[in-house]
């Protein structure tokens, strides 16, 4: 019967229970209620959830016994345990620098974005009509790293400054082919290490050092890359290096500080051609390594090799200004290992948090702000220098180097006193100190005191020959910033707390968010992120930590790594997890690093060849081309199962040089296939290892493990089965799990070393942050602390119910492509087949997604992995009720097309061709179409008035937007927009 | 210059601010730009805001020097500070109940409904075709409330328990006319206190005993009230009492539970006429006292005379149903002292999170909470008589009443060592336990350890005797419950998470709040509520904490009531300040008791007449009939000021019995009067009190103080000026301050002693909390803190610039009805005069405010205190472009107005009289009426389609539903309704 998995053996325990009976968290999370299961098993023949899935689920493969798991903790609880963890990391006053600055995040943007789940659950915005609010904000995004940076076009957000750092210079290399990168040794460690791994991936060559007066002249370098301010502080001038490399075809690329700009000229005075790093200091929190928006900016020229998205502006089919996702031809969904990076999902939520911090700051409120930071910075130095500490930088912005007087063990005993964190040199000689927003008089005067100074702030200020101080400012010299910037409306009208509260919620109404409906975007699993996963995030113990604390600083964190490794590791049978990746397509190329890394210490540097099936996701040979393998397909049948004879053929053809095969599973068509463990056989007895996109571990957990059935490594999107919000296309999660000969292989850093036990790592780092978001694992924990493995395994069953449910209620009127011959299941989404409706009503996918919009639901996958299909994925959290909604809307839609097909309704001008329907046009006078206005907006009897969720524009011209680029925010000519 | 204000003396100090700018909340609280400030100070003809404001207010009452405050404090740095005060606050496990409870407060109700502007912000729903997400919610509360106790009717909630209990004895009163009331003595102690608090100034006479046996046969008890379960524990039989009682004329009211209720036989078995209580149980936090929601329940046959506001279901003018507030007559805005209550703020936003714990728990869901803190009291009480301690109660929901073996002292420092609080009872020989919804085992386990029993939870179940335990469970008598409740669908369908949110998110997006547009009601001074103030509510050791916790607990809110009570002192020039109050109007009450036994203590107990002018508020007169005081009204003149011949008159006239005067100022007509010091003066002459309703303290602070020119007790309606969020109807909260003389007839407590210096009191409870709503304390605290004097005193400032900015630009379209014949200038509100167009119209002031929402706005305060006018108060918040965009809709509508008085527009069939207009009409194919869709719905540039808030029904029919009256959840039609 259906309740059989909640039996288990010591009865005296479950009587215990029943008599105290507490509220599960799994009743919360998973939507259908017990009576649901009951009636939906019954519509498709089934008795219980098990029956379901030992159908579903291949024997083979079939997990028999239960994850090894604590028992699940209640919501309330679960709070008083993370509180307890969060306590034990330690939060000291931090001026280590090094890309990352403790900032004043404002509240209202803290309560009203980051904890508001009108912004966190929202997709990316590939479908711009019901997208409009966070395409504007990102615009804004792109405005002020452009503006600031005064270069031409900037994207919406990468991952870090790191990996921001190693698409400069690949784009260097993809544009120009030279093999050589030239770096400067005043760059942040962890950009140097990035771009280093990625470049020996690629067979790239850096040199590190003294960038000034660097010969270019050999005409093989493809790009060069500093830093502006330097990771030391200092402020140099780059011209002439600039013009050099210019000369001899070498690409520029600087890494800067967007607060500084304020002050500074931009790095395009220099004449760089790209210009990137992060925009933390832009009101996001520390957290511990991330997640942060690292950003990019460059020449109009480079466009089209820059990497990650970018919103545009365009027209809407009434001819209206509208935004959304620019040039999206670059990208790896479209170009897959020809694409300009992997990058999927971004950092969007924190790109739109640092937008809005400029939005709320102003022009001037940044200058206020960083001034401030300078004008402290100019104190201390003043103040250090008199008392007989030498200073290394003779200009700065916020960040000095100093020879301490009492030394440096000195100093370190008096910072500890204080618990201040600074930055120590390997040189043992100097210390740096680095100056943030939150930086008080008092901050400065204990800094005097822990270089055994007794200066005090206030007295320097008072005596009469203070204007000293300022004679260092940098703004008296060349560098002085006198180019406007942020000068649109946007950034100039919503300082008040009302205005920038209105504006956000006039944004975030734009947008269907789960708040609103299910988003049943196959492969992206947008399940609940309920509020108790969430609450931890804006814990101080957890967001005011600087990723490069000394360990003991950082012991909570800690046990939280311990904790979700050991779980993770329990759900998918691996050995070790890293958790640096912040994406899953970062995942799957610190994956293939860690096998080709393996091979290489195996003496197989040869084996560089990389089986994919064409069903796969883009980002799988996006990600093996950034590894530098080199990909070759493998053929999939008629009924989407991996072509066993042609993988075999394949295997054998390549046995020499076979590093792996990609693969997902259950199968990118939402199959389980039989053969998977036979597949892994095969690569493994061709020396190769498997690497599992872990996209579709929702159709897994407690119900089989990778790491049994014979895969070696593989990403885990915790932003899709383990809860993360999507927060409109980022921040993710994409730690790896491998079987232990892969461990030693896992990405390091040079700053904190992430494994565990303290092993060396022989990888290098994929990541800025060495455990790379480390700010959003407790989301995933505690997703996992309060399922307990009960409640997961009933989760993935539920999942697969569902998802097969829908298929079954919409058989009478829509295809399923694929479904397991065996079973005639599909597993936890499935594919519509609407192509055929081309042909007899002239309509197409994306016709039915836009009609969507106006039956007030979010568009399935849209034509992938198979081109002019819907992919359905509803997961376990949404309900019966929810579910027959979409199902209706699907079928009212059927109708819509079969008045079509029978004539009943114009081919051109008809509810789908003309979707979505926007208030403008069905509440103007004039309306002269076949089809009523309430058949347009108000097509099914749940569309009802006071729940409707418009879109704002008509349909997107995506052709005229990528015609005519415009990337930046676009004039206003109505006044009372801001 | 404008900008003198913040010139301060010390010239180094300003020079090292500069040096060291940074971001000031002031200039986040106050809307308009220094830019903006200049341009409206020129529209008025002025120079700066201290030449506006030195005209404006009478130079006889000008305060002449800044107020001795803190310097201000920045966002960042204030919830550094306010977190080391709530840490001085210390969380013990309280099961000491009497009425206060610890729960679960669900997180998603929490983050959505509690720490959501969009929740937080609304006013009470006086304009419903705006308001119907609350008003449902509303409507779910009276559906709950009504349910559990099994009574016709229920309110939207009061202000606690203990004023519920002295509303239902009014009540009796008022149906009966008789003078006695007979009280339970197993009351809680403060139920007592505030009822006999009541009855004494209404001249009532209570006895309070044994209510068992009681002979009803004198016919002189007009009502009688017990608790059930009572204070100690007990479950006992009241039917043959009630029989008594009703037999004789007597009414019968029943304090009650409603959480045990689930599971025991609603009160109306007894056959009750009135049930009251407390929902703070339901999901809202503990809160050091409040808020929380009283309610209040009672028999068809006496609806009309219950006390607070009520929800109704009604039609609006397509015919579809629609809630809105129901027999209005009854309330004191209409009534006055005849009115049923003084109740106007209430506690709307805890009544819906009360509510939303039951949509989100169910009727299922909560019989097992209840099932569960049942089951443990069971085992609890089980172990503790095993080992040989007495047990008071036979029959039981939560709470024992022990005698302890180990003796009481020795159980205290038990008790002690394991933090943990009970209920120590005065006789020294009992102690008393409540258990609520988070007790685990665990703390189970701790309670036998504290009473000596070295008994385990595990244990005693697993013993084979264990269905000993449960045999003396309720639900093994007659009292056990059998009748359904909650049984519609709203409270059987959202128990997932994404089901709650999504229900949360559509209620809250049918609503105006300040997060989409300024809400100008007069008198209400929606000012922002700023997210930083905000914050420390839900701080949980602010939330966590027990009201009768020992004083030693409670270090961090004694701390924050003396600083608040010192600033507010500073603000007002009062001597002391009683933080009681939970409302304005409780304030009104708590002054007037004071006064009244400062003159009893004086020997003048027959002083009884109060004056007020017939401008006042309506909970003026109710609030001093209630004090058991005579209204006597005084006249206004045409010019809205006051009479001073009558006054004089009237002083003169009743001298002997003069007690007060009770008035507003500025005036209730927005006017600074000059002749207010001599209107004090004259009832001090004639041996009378003043007290000022303190409802427009925002026209003031910083430049005049009421304790100067000789008020001697004001409330202060923290929700007004000092930032406290409306939530839609409440909490609010309205302490008074008083000159020093009055001080020990500040409100007392009988269980915790609010004086400070722990002097006696000589005034009895007015609210069941001793410090009122103690937990939102915090806001108004932070905001006094981040302003200081120059930031608090700028915002009275622009508040006053703000309403005579509008008033000048409204000037050639609507009358502005007073201002001040010196000044020509209003203060911080102004009410334009709409009278005339009825006549050339047939247009009234409810089409125009109606018509206000198709423009997207709230309506002002509509006829008060003016009938037939619209009284507009912008406050310091709403910035330029906002006044511009509201007078922008103003005028708009006076062109619209004209149309009709020329003609050019159909006097019946008009946009002001079809307003508001909804989706389903204007996208309705048929549309017949003499002006245009787009004029209906989008009338201004500035409403436009993506921005556009839609009223979700049409205009509501107050009059079919007060003929109709239906206040329970009515039957769903629509199967997608939930
Ligand atoms: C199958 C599959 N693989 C990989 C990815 C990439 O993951 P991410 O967006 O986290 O980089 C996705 C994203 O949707 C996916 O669906
Ligand atoms: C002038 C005046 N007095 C008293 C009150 C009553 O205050 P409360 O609603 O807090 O009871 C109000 C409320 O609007 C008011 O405007
Ligand atoms: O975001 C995806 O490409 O699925």
């Amino acid at each position: 019967n259906s309740v059989r998995y909640i039996r288990v053996t010591h009865t005296l325990r479950v009587n215990a229970n029943l008599f105290m009976k507490k509220d599960e968290f799994c009743n919360r999370h998973i939507g259908p209620r017990d009576r649901d299961v009951i009636t939906m098993l019954d519509t498709l023949g089934m008795k219980s959830l098990d029956e379901l899935t030992n159908k579903a689920v291949p024997a083979k493969i079939r997990l028999n016994n239960a994850l090894d798991m604590d028992e699940p903790v209640g919501e309330y609880d679960l709070i008083n345990k993370i509180t307890k963890i969060a306590e034990k990391n330690q939060i000291w006053r931090s001026y280590i620098g090094m890309g990352y600055h403790n900032c004043c995040v404002p509240h209202a943007l803290m309560r009203n974005i980051f904890e508001n789940p009108g912004w966190t659950t929202s997709y990316t915005p590939y479908q711009p009509e019901i997208a409009q609010g966070r395409l504007e904000s990102f615009l804004n995004y792109q405005t002020m790293v452009s503006d600031l940076t005064c270069l031409d076009v900037s994207n919406a957000s990468l991952l870090d400054e790191g990996t921001a750092a190693a698409e400069a210079l690949s784009l260097c290399y993809r544009q120009n082919k030279r093999k050589k990168m030239l770096l400067s040794d005043k760059l942040h460690p962890q950009t140097i290490s990035v771009v280093q791994t990625r470049s020996r991936s690629l067979g790239l060559e850096t040199e590190v050092g003294n960038v000034f007066g660097f010969d270019f002249s050999n005409h093989d370098i493809a790009g060069v890359l500093f830093q502006y301010p330097d990771t030391e502080g200092n402020v140099l001038d780059f011209t002439k290096l600039v013009e050099d490399a210019h000369e001899n075809g070498t690409l520029v690329c600087c890494a800067t500080d967007l607060l500084s700009l304020t002050l500074l000229h931009p790095p395009s005075d220099f004449g760089v051609d790209i210009a990137i790093g992060t925009s933390q200091r832009f009101g996001v929190p520390l957290g511990y390594g991330g997640p942060h928006a690292g950003f990019f900016a460059c020449n109009q020229s480079l466009v089209r090799l820059m990497p990650g998205r970018m919103v545009g502006v365009t027209r809407d089919a009434a001819g209206r200004d509208g935004y959304r996702l620019a040039l999206q031809t670059r990208e790896q969904h479209i170009r897959r290992d020809k694409a300009t990076s992997n990058i999927c999902t971004a950092q969007a939520l924190l790109a739109n948090m640092s937008a809005m911090f400029a939005v709320y700051h102003g022009p001037q409120g940044l200058k206020d702000i960083a001034t401030r930071i300078h004008n402290l910075a100019l104190v201390l130095n003043y103040g250090l220098q008199e008392d007989g500490n030498q200073q290394a930088n003779k200009l700065f912005f916020d960040t000095l180097k100093v020879y301490p007087r009492i030394g440096v063990e000195e100093v370190k005993n008096r910072a500890k006193e204080k618990k201040i964190n600074l930055r120590y040199y390997d040189d043992q000689e100097t210390v740096g100190i680095s100056l943030d927003e939150t930086v008080t008089e008092n901050d400065i005067n204990d800094l005097f005191y822990i270089f055994g100074s007794s200066h005090r702030v206030e007295d320097l200020l008072k005596s009469p020959d203070n204007s000293r101080i300022t004679n260092a400012s940098i703004c008296k010299t060349t560098f002085k910033r006198t180019s406007p910037f942020l000068t649109h409306p946007v950034f100039n009208s919503h300082h008040s707390e009302n205005r920038i509260v209105r504006y956000m919620k006039i944004l975030e109404n734009k947008d269907i968010s789960l708040v609103h409906s299910m988003i049943p975007l196959g492969s992206c699993t947008m399940k609940l992120n309920a509020t108790t996963e969430m609450m931890p995030c804006s814990f101080k113990h957890f967001t005011d930590i600087h990723p490069f604390v000394p360990a003991e600083q950082a012991l909570g964190y800690k046990q939280l790594f311990e904790e979700l490794e050991k779980d993770l590791c329990a759900i998918t049978g691996f050995d070790n997890i890293s958790f640096q990746p912040n994406s899953g397509a970062q995942g799957e190329y610190a994956g293939l690093r860690a096998i080709q890394c393996y091979q290489e210490a195996q003496g197989d540097s040869h084996k560089t060849i990389c089986l994919i099936p064409v069903s796969a996701h883009g980002t799988n040979p996006a990600s093996a081309q950034m590894a530098g393998m080199k990909v070759e397909a493998v053929k999939v049948k008629q009924d989407g199962s991996i072509d066993m004879d042609d993988l075999k053929g394949k295997a054998e053809k390549f046995s020499n040089n076979l590093s792996c095969l990609m693969i997902t599973y259950p199968s990118t068509f939402g199959v389980y296939e039989e053969t998977i463990a036979d597949v892994c056989d095969i690569i493994h007895k061709h020396g190769g290892q498997v690497y599992l996109d872990g996209a579709n571990m929702n159709a897994q957990v407690g119900l089989c493990r990778p790491g049994d059935y014979g895969c070696d490594v593989s990403h885990l999107n915790l932003h899709k089965t383990f809860c993360i919000p999507h927060g409109g296309g980022g921040p993710g999660m994409g730690p790896i799990g491998v079987k232990s000969h892969l461990a030693a292989f896992l990405p390091g850093h040079p700053v904190i070393n992430p494994l565990s036990g303290n092993q060396p790592s022989n990888g290098g780092a994929v990541s800025a942050g060495p455990y790379g978001s480390a700010a959003i694992l407790p989301i995933s924990w505690a997703y996992i602390k309060m399922m307990g493995a009960r409640g997961l395994r009933k989760a993935t069953q539920v999942a697969i119910l569902n998802a097969n449910y829908m298929s079954k209620v919409l058989e009478p009127f829509y295809i399923t492509l694929f479904k397991s011959p065996t079973s005639g299941l599909c597993a936890h989404e499935f594919i519509l087949d609407v192509r055929e409706f081309k042909k007899t009503a002239h309509v197409e996918a994306h016709d039915i997604a836009k009609r969507l919009m106006d039956y007030g639901f979010h568009a399935p996958t849209m034509s992938w992995p198979v081109a002019g299909t819907l992919m359905i994925e509803p997961t376990e959290s949404e309900d019966k009720q929810e579910l027959d909604r979409f199902c209706d809307a699907m079928i009212s839609i059927r109708q819509e097309i079969k008045d079509i097909e029978e004539g009943k309704m114009d081919i051109r001008i008809n509810p789908l061709k003309m979707a979505p329907h926007t208030q403008e046009q069905v509440t103007s006078s004039s309306w002269e179409r076949p089809y009523s206005r309430e058949q347009a907006a108000f097509p099914a009897p749940f569309v009802r008035p006071e729940v409707k969720v418009w879109p704002t524009v008509a349909r997107i011209d995506d052709i005229y937007g990528d015609k005519h680029l415009v990337c930046t925010c676009p004039p206003i000519l109505d006044e009372y927009s801001y």
